[in-house]
């Protein structure tokens, strides 16, 4: 049986590797996301908010990974075009193999930074 | 016996109620910690790093919590004077009962404005 951790790890090892295609597979069409901007409704803004870090991806690291039946939690390093060292935690809800809400936080501030320092 | 765990969800009670006497016992003297603004070394840096946060809390939430022999996760969101919602997670390395490392996330960009809207 695929437990929620199993969800979330296929997930992730798609969308660090800019398959977002694959990670959404995974993820409710009616996702909700809890994001350090605000709350994305439906797997398309999903997308759209992951993408862009995607692409920018360098690399990642999963730091912990646990989860139960329906639960699972993420925590992780990337590194980015725009920023070296980013860790990040991801918490999922999992029902019938599917991802229907995604927490997720990271510092925006040196994000917000290096876009700042880019347009200088 | 005491699980990694435990003394994560021992050490979160009593900072998020504002004890950090108490909250530090559960931590090693020359813990370290990677938070968003830097490397800390030592229980007294981490401190001086928690203890602001803990007394402008208004409310905190467990929203998920993970572990085994040596590592706990926790997913949690804080309401403070500056911020209403803040989620943040925390990854623990626990050796012997204590804590010896710290990973924490969160979001400093609500930190910064407010601060900024304050002082404008």
């Amino acid at each position: 049986m695929t437990t929620a951790l199993d969800t979330s790890l296929a997930y992730f090892a798609a969308w660090t590797q800019g398959n977002l295609d694959d990670a959404l597979i995974h993820v409710s069409p009616d996702v909700v996301c809890l994001a350090p901007a605000g709350r994305l409704e439906g797997a398309a803004q999903l997308r759209s908010f992951m993408e862009p870090f995607a692409r920018s991806l360098r690399s990642s690291a999963l730091v912990s990974a646990f989860g139960d039946d329906s639960v699972a939690v993420l925590y992780y390093d990337t590194s980015s075009a725009l920023v070296a060292w980013a860790p990040a935690a991801e918490r999922h809800t999992v029902v019938g193999g599917l991802i229907t809400e995604v927490r997720i936080v990271f510092d925006r501030l040196p994000f917000e930074q290096a876009r700042a320092a880019a347009g200088a």
